[in-house]
């Protein structure tokens, strides 16, 4: 079981290396996050992944949301409880048990980096492999801090400039049909990728380099502090987006490279900031609070995947506005009268 | 707008030729429904699909569900009041505007049709080419009695036998080695299958069939009505599911053909009889009883697409549990406390 808040990585200084932030989630605090990733453009987040949960409500009954020991892959008895409780950051109940959807592994993969003249180039490719119907398995965008500060921490010698990393899953011969596509697309982009890694060992290495993004930037200010908040935007206003916000870390002379599930249209940053220096904290979060609100403005969500918690319940508000905002209280205050769960998150 | 009740069918004696039920749906009323079809195996039933809905509450004032103007493809900001109203089935608010996630069209797609030495064949078929991860976009079941009645009516010449109808999405590469991966497994299961339709026309006429199953269905006793149930369970049951109903449709001397998005573990029986024979009414009602509670005692549910409406309120009971009911009556009461809205269905 785990109650889960918001997901905002708000660490210490950099110590527990080798161990990436969010790999030790449990799958019940992923539900209750409403977490998702890498593989989430192709497989999607935790919610349509979700077939039952067991919750234990605020009077102390289970609640199977499904039913008891029920896992059809579609419903329409009742109103959906199961995509309710994913995602209530634990204000409505205490998960203890997910039936999850499979998929089946794929015959073959295969995974590319490429590097990018420009975050424009590289955000408006990934909106065009999603167009032609490519069905890419993982399309992460990393901007060129990010990708130096990967390079240099995982020792890989990629170019500094904006990259994605792509991965196909199928079989073999949709896979190879799949590669030409994608760098068909790379190429009208600019881009130029690295050849294809189709072993095990070689896909994962290029993985944990992206893994190791969280240490990656922490590295490039030894002593100070990390913090991750999260975006998505419809992939449309991506481009825009995106471009907007590197210029608003750099006109605010922030330590905050760029990481995204832009397939989905969620990107990352990493603020890097001294917890010590007041005004830089100040900076930091006045631009945390741009970010949210240019997501806002753009038709997107000021969070796609780490949640509200506490850092985000004003966003939240200016997000659904007071019917909203009414209606989650209204349901708050109807699952858990007397505010035992998680009390103060999210509301 | 549209308030949308059960989709349970309980039409009037068949004048209406052409017009296939469901077909004028709207799209709200879809989402109200949390309604599903022949291609939500690939691209999913309703839910996933609705990415904002514009909601007339109870007290008259307008909820967006992601907020006002929001389309982000994924979102981690309170609770997900969306996924509440899809398949709310007009009780909680009345629905007036949806904002859908598209797909892109596939550049090919194929058509053919199976026929199975038994309906067990034709599920194991169905589960094989989901294990075999084949990206099959719609996979539709007919029992032998179905596919007689829709060959007659439509005019066909197929085999009375347990059919499948499966049509593939991809680019024509990809397209033929899915096509060739479910040969194979149609042939290990005993099946044969006619020659693949790509033209669009040829295509349709083989889903016009299917399209007709209404009313090749009440063809089979002029004069009597039609009665559409549906149930949903897992995928690992369903063969067992299937074959279990057909007994019980004979033993209990009923017309019921079978027809399913099998793919999705949903199957329906339209039940066509005598309305102004009070017995056979009676067993009409029995036998719709059983098949819930059949469904439910697999893990399934008694409905996966139709809704509960009037008619599923007691298998919804028995469904969720008094754990699963009461959350549902607390979220009705907290949304409607003066049950203005669809009053007396679902709860």
């Amino acid at each position: 079981g785990h109650v889960a808040t918001g997901q905002e990585r708000h660490y210490g200084n950099c110590t527990g290396l080798g161990h990436y932030p969010g790999a030790d989630a449990s799958l019940c605090g992923m539900a209750a996050t409403g977490a998702s990733g890498t593989n989430a453009v192709r497989y999607g987040a935790m919610r349509p992944n979700v077939l039952n949960l067991r919750v234990v409500l605020p009077d102390g009954r289970l609640l199977h949301t499904a039913g008891p020991g029920r896992h059809p892959r579609k419903r329409a008895a009742g109103y959906d409880l199961t995509s309710l409780f994913v995602g209530s950051e634990g204000t409505l109940g205490f998960l203890t048990q997910a039936t999850l959807r499979l998929h089946p592994l794929p015959e073959a993969s295969a995974v590319t980096i490429a590097s990018f003249p420009s975050v424009g180039a590289a955000v408006a490719c990934t909106v065009q492999v999603l167009q032609a119907a490519v069905p890419v398995a993982r399309i992460e965008f990393l901007d060129e801090v990010m990708a130096d500060a990967c390079s240099r921490f995982s020792e890989m010698e990629l170019p500094v400039a904006a990259t994605l990393l792509l991965e196909l899953h199928g079989s073999q011969r949709s896979l190879a049909e799949q590669q030409q596509q994608t760098e068909e697309i790379v190429h009208q982009n600019g881009g130029s990728s690295v050849a294809w890694a189709e072993g095990q060992e070689e896909r994962e290495r290029l993985w944990s380099m992206r893994h190791n993004a969280w240490y990656a930037a922490l590295a490039l200010r030894p002593g100070c502090q990390g913090y991750s908040t999260d975006v998505c935007v419809p992939i449309s206003r991506l481009p825009d987006v995106v471009v907007e916000t590197k210029q608003d870390l750099q006109a605010s002379n922030i330590t905050g490279p760029m990481v995204g599930h832009v397939g989905d249209g969620n990107f990352h940053c990493i603020l890097v900031f001294n917890s010590q220096d007041p005004e830089e904290a100040q900076r930091i979060h006045a631009f945390t609070e741009r970010l949210g609100r240019r997501a806002l403005a753009a038709g997107g969500t000021c969070t796609g995947e780490h949640g509200v918690g506490l850092g985000k319940r004003a966003l939240l508000q200016e997000e659904l506005g007071p019917e909203g905002l009414d209606t989650l209280r209204s349901i708050k205050a109807a699952l858990d009268p007397h505010n035992l769960m998680n009390p103060g998150k999210v509301l």
